[in-house]
């Protein structure tokens, strides 16, 4: 085993951009062991006075999308430009090995090999809320890292977007144009978190097609999406093939990270993100430290049988696991 | 003070039927006092074999749409063909009084009177997750009373909504037709949590715009929304006023129970609304017994201010407030 790196070394050389230690810093934070999250957590508390200069971009869309082709072409742009470019997978769904690194390098095969881009799949297990959490935190590790556009790519199933939505600056969509059966398999509520639609492979025969399924989407977004003074959802047609689109997807993500600075609500968005992630961690930090050993795990699971069942009501058998656990009803500080 | 009444007697005039016993048990459940709150949590332990067999309706609509006129209509014919109906608010927004009460129920006049009804209005205090603990409670002792119909009420803005759907077998949104603005105010994620959408003041001269309101809804949603074996979101125009297309709004909600029985994704759904309402009492719970002391709260509020200011990583400033609590990094009893 190799010996904990120093916190203060490691966060100086991902400061430099050392990609080496930028690596080494998310394995800590995917790490089960607690002593490597230790470190993990003291070196992003470090950094993060350093984060915060990139776009958070989350991607959405069902597989088959083309969402792999999309950030090869789009990230190879923006490199080109002279952007620093990350990619972010968050997949709970999928128990990935050490192989899938290589997997998710050869979906984006340009990327992979660029030295302005950096990719890393999902981390390999985990509840949805775990990995959320570390994806959130090589976030951060890549923006200390000097990466300025950040995007964090989800599966299109399952409320990964959701969670996704919760530590994006915007969410981009990606549809497909197909005869109305285009959003088939999307869940409920990702085209309302969504704030730029891409309708892809708009490209050969597909274009015609891809552009008329844009302004029908365009239209029903009109009579059905909540109107907002600052943003009206654009809705492009792009092809990750061709390029086509690519530019002015850009200048839509560039329109509305200067709209929302310019009115305050980009930093009061991620200022609540941060309030929200300190919640979640409080409640994640109980639950790990007093829910998960082996007695209260096996009560915890007996409790979920019995109101599964719904013969007591789940307040009432959450308060009798609370109170064998020894905790007073009331804390005993009130008074300090 | 009275004195604290005998939770099995309770329970048994409640299983009656007996609405002074009801009241007197919701008052318990929105009471503050842990000796009141302990109480409550037996009452409704004891009674949770005797719920269920109501069907959950969440009614969500903007201010103005109507909702009070549309749920008098609505309730009096369900309570004239034999239903016992009640109807439950939740909004955390405004701070009712006692005098409230009075107002619900003079929004609703026939219901008011009307001896197969109840109508509660939201708790009078508490955050969002509170008033929402409290109406599923106050639901499941609605129930035990014997009423099959329990309507819960939101105001159409903020988190509400959301919450809603987590406790209720379905959700009936109202709109109104009006230019194309008919949603505005309305926040995002409630339309794709809708299951059924009626279009209100249907009525007079705006029976036909509300019509085509609901046909051009009908259309958008069949671009836009996500497809479901086993449902297509229904469009219907109904009128509060003159209680045309309540009837069919009604068929509509039987046989939205009676696919999803058959199928059996409206057990499903309970049991796991159920489970999750054991977690979040878990969490609450945590932090009820655990943080919400001065010191703690004190010590969060500052958490909040350094992770506002994005100076420090939330993750790290929430385990800092674990360890000064005095909380084992990991639980103790994992050999047990």
């Amino acid at each position: 085993m190799t010996p904990l790196p120093d916190p203060d070394d490691l966060a100086d050389r991902i400061r430099k951009g050392e990609r080496a230690a930028l690596s080494r810093a998310i394995t800590l934070i995917e790490s089960t062991r607690p002593e490597h999250r230790a470190v993990a957590a003291s070196i992003l508390d470090r950094l993060a006075p350093d984060t915060g200069d990139a776009i958070r971009i989350g991607v959405s869309g069902v597989p088959g999308v083309g969402k792999s082709t999309l950030l090869d072409a789009f990230g190879s742009m923006l490199t080109a430009e002279g952007h620093k470019v990350a990619v972010l997978a968050v997949d709970p769904s999928s128990v990935r090995s050490g192989g899938s690194i290589l997997g998710d390098k050869t979906r984006m095969a340009r990327l992979a090999v660029d030295a302005d881009a950096f990719i890393r799949p999902s981390p390999s297990s985990g509840t949805l809320g775990g990995v959320a959490a570390k994806t959130r935190e090589t976030m951060l590790l890549c923006e200390a890292a000097g990466f300025d556009v950040v995007i964090v790519e989800t599966m299109g199933v399952g409320q990964a977007e959701v969670s996704v939505a919760e530590m994006v600056d915007l969410v981009l969509l990606l549809m497909l144009a197909g005869g109305g059966d285009e959003l088939q398999g999307i869940k409920k509520g990702i085209l309302e978190v969504a704030d730029i639609i891409a309708m892809n492979k708009a490209d050969g025969d597909n274009a015609r097609p891809a552009r008329a399924a844009a302004s029908e989407i365009r239209s029903a977004l009109n009579i059905l999406a909540p109107r907002s003074a600052a943003w009206t959802v654009p809705v492009l047609a792009v092809s990750g093939m061709t390029g086509d689109g690519l530019g002015e997807l850009w200048s839509e993500i560039e329109r509305f990270r200067d709209i929302h600075r310019r009115d305050g609500s980009w930093d009061d968005r991620r200022a609540e993100q941060r309030v929200r992630w300190l919640w979640t961690s409080l409640d994640e930090g109980l639950r790990r430290r007093i829910l998960s050993g082996a007695r209260w795990r096996a009560e915890i699971a007996a409790g979920e049988a019995v109101v599964r069942e719904g013969e007591r009501a789940p307040s009432a058998v959450a308060e009798a696991i609370l109170d064998r656990l020894g905790l007073p009803t009331e804390p005993t500080d009130t008074s300090n």
